[in-house]
């Protein structure tokens, strides 16, 4: 039924387990200088953690605590036990770097494999991994899980649509590991190309490492004649493998045997209500390497109440809504990337692909959103045109409450990379 | 002394070994369609073959065979074995794909971390790995020994020098594995940015994937203050791993406890005498998803006579000198691009970069190569330039008895892709 039998544990055992693994964690953190220091004056020791609950005697741990600790200081073991290190990939600034031991690649690459079972992958599939390799984790953490599950894994790495197309169709692929922004893109190219997506093999994609709508999914699924899952992790967690939708497609498990999850008031950093939006904070209970407690992920979602279908037990959370710290504000409203994309992605005239910009307007911050029409949309009727201009603006307003300048712009017009969608542009400082 | 026993064999044993996995391979051989058909029609069973000698009474497997047999003609495991794929990049013509069980992944590994070993690398080192994922078997080949062999690997991928310098910076990087046309890219964007290469960390360079002259790997060796080795592979065997340098730098080893190498003179399919050049076939001991017997590689080498210091058994072969296929004939003269490489790297005027182009004139073929020259040698003296154009002309036609055109550019100015090198290009089509 399951990859794990711990996917099927009873809470109480569960909670149990994560008990046990918290304290083995605490007790390797006080390995590393960061932790050491900071445990230390506190007088915490493995002893004061005796329930899930207790995690909240720790402090948070920040972006800036690794960035000031960058790159050993939160090194728990010798250096000659890490085989792996993953970096943020920016050249000015300082970057922060996880490092892993042998033992952490192998749980890594489990998590992932239990992701892969949950969404009905088995052995004798074939696996297109259309993602980027290098240090950027999505591309070698799939990877390896899909190896671990036993799948007959197709590393064809980002980019190149006729190559990518010509694997699918050659191995016969039956899933794709592929960027939600790469996947609207690849619909436009087999369009192009007349190809329909039914005619090929493949029934499931995970789609990730891109925050994206329920909406952007179903027109993912709708376009590519496939299901597509949600996956969710980061680097500073490892990379993905972190929390998955299963079957049900109803959110996402958090692996709760790896990781404590807490959803918190990012303003207060007290709990938030069950069920309540907050921020995502994330403790590892696997890692020998680089254990990390209590990090603050800025990424807003909410634990769903209730039981999932599937049967598995660890709890679920929401697809994610934004970054506590890509919230926009225009006009004195909190805006969301993801509320305009959710607008967007429900509107029949809108193609793949947008960007929001901001700018000035004298004093005043303004936000203007070019978007992609469907070609039969995008017709030399200038009242038609304008008309389809207004209803847009109408609806973003009634998303976000401010009315944004809309421009229509032509189908696969906006530039496409093959990394991560760029959805915001912030004028304002070059203005 | 060694990453395993294997290496230190007496030859008596080690042919024994061979013989022993030989026959092995024979069998697992006559599950897949296309052996057992060819093997069936000979009447050959894994009896016939008591010694590596007698893997002569096997037909050659050439190019073409795994052409018309792909996808899946050479598979000897039901599909549900197999956990990866190699294919050719290639988006026309047909492609070959070589497939891997885990056994096979695991084997592979082995043999790339003993040649890693084999240079100098010891766990505790730091190793980046500078050259693409994805399909391209150099780039997770490496990795996976990498890791075997338990260095902290940093999975930094081709390109993005700026990236590339801060992390060998950063990390303390002690080992690099990239292409040779990128080393020498890399040690121009090293001089321009004004870091002194030995002010790195690194000591060692495994360089590969281009056939390259013991001149170009003296040059890299000067201009970033590493030891470079040379590393030998191809898909249709793995990928890289195949045959290494030691750290006596005289030639590499092939793991023949792995492989039984062949040198045939590629005209008569006869055993060239031993020492003389001729074109090396190979044939897979050691794997179980697609083992492939006397590969022709089109690769031009001959077995370096004598033990080695380092005292491992397995014999050596010379650097690739060229391939079979890609001789170039101008004027009834054989030319090889690595004879052009080698005149032009010995020369201190010519800075890292060249490439042949032939054109017809008329009827005739004729060669030119474009020549990157050092900054210092490209003066605004006509005189002085057309002087070190004859030379370079005469130096040419002394290693390639033809003369060819000579044209003198400027440092940096030939384009310069992210993969292989492009050396030679063939306009006389376009003509």
């Amino acid at each position: 039924m399951y990859y794990e039998a711990a996917e099927g544990l009873a809470r109480e055992s569960l909670e149990k387990l994560q008990t046990e693994r918290l304290k083995r964690t605490i007790a390797t953190c006080l390995r590393s200088p960061f932790y050491s220091g900071r445990l230390g004056a506190l007088g915490l020791t493995p002893d004061d953690f005796n329930s899930p609950a207790d995690i909240r005697k720790l402090p948070f741990t920040t972006k800036d605590d690794l960035r000031a600790n960058y790159p050993y200081g939160l090194l728990c073991q010798p250096m000659d036990h890490y085989v792996r290190l993953h970096a943020s990939s920016g050249t000015t600034g300082t970057p922060t770097a996880i490092f892993y031991t042998q033992n952490d690649l192998d749980s890594w690459a489990g998590l992932v494999a239990r992701c892969m079972y949950a969404v009905g992958l088995r052995k004798g599939d074939v696996f297109q991994n259309m993602s980027g390799y290098g240090l950027f984790t999505g591309g070698l953490g799939i990877h390896y899980g899909a190896e671990r599950l036993g799948l007959l894994t197709v590393p064809a790495g980002a980019g190149n649509s006729k190559r990518q197309l010509k694997l699918l169709r050659d191995f016969h692929v039956s899933g794709v590991h592929i960027i939600p922004s790469y996947a609207l893109h690849f619909a436009s190219f087999l369009k192009e190309e007349g190809v329909d997506p039914r005619s090929l093999n493949w029934r499931i994609a995970l789609i990730g490492a891109e925050p994206h709508t329920e909406e952007a999914r179903q027109r993912i699924q709708d376009l590519l004649g496939l299901k597509a899952f949600n996956s969710y992790g980061m680097t500073e967690m490892n990379g993905p493998g972190v929390a998955f939708e299963c079957e049900k497609q109803a959110g996402m498990h958090v692996w709760e045997d790896a990781y404590i999850a807490e959803i918190i008031n990012p303003e207060t950093g007290e709990p938030a209500a069950e069920g309540e939006m907050g921020e995502l904070v994330m403790t590892t209970l696997c890692r020998d390497g680089m254990p990390i407690l209590r990090y603050r992920t800025r990424d807003l979602t909410r634990f769903i109440p209730g039981a999932c279908a599937c049967g598995r037990t660890h709890r679920r959370i929401d697809r994610i809504t934004g970054r506590a710290d890509d919230m926009l504000i225009i006009k004195g409203c909190n805006i969301y990337p993801m509320q305009i994309e959710q607008a967007l992605m429900s509107m029949p005239e809108v193609a793949q692909n947008y960007l929001i910009e901001l700018f000035k307007e004298g004093e005043m911050d303004q936000l203007r959103v070019k978007v992609e029409i469907k070609d039969e949309f995008f017709v030399e009727d200038m009242r038609a045109l304008t008309g389809l201009q207004k209803k847009i603006a109408a609806r973003l307003r009634d998303e976000i409450l401010v009315t944004p300048r809309v421009e229509l712009v032509q189908h696969d017009s906006i530039p496409k990379g093959e990394g991560k969608a760029v959805r915001v542009v912030d004028l304002r400082a070059k203005q």
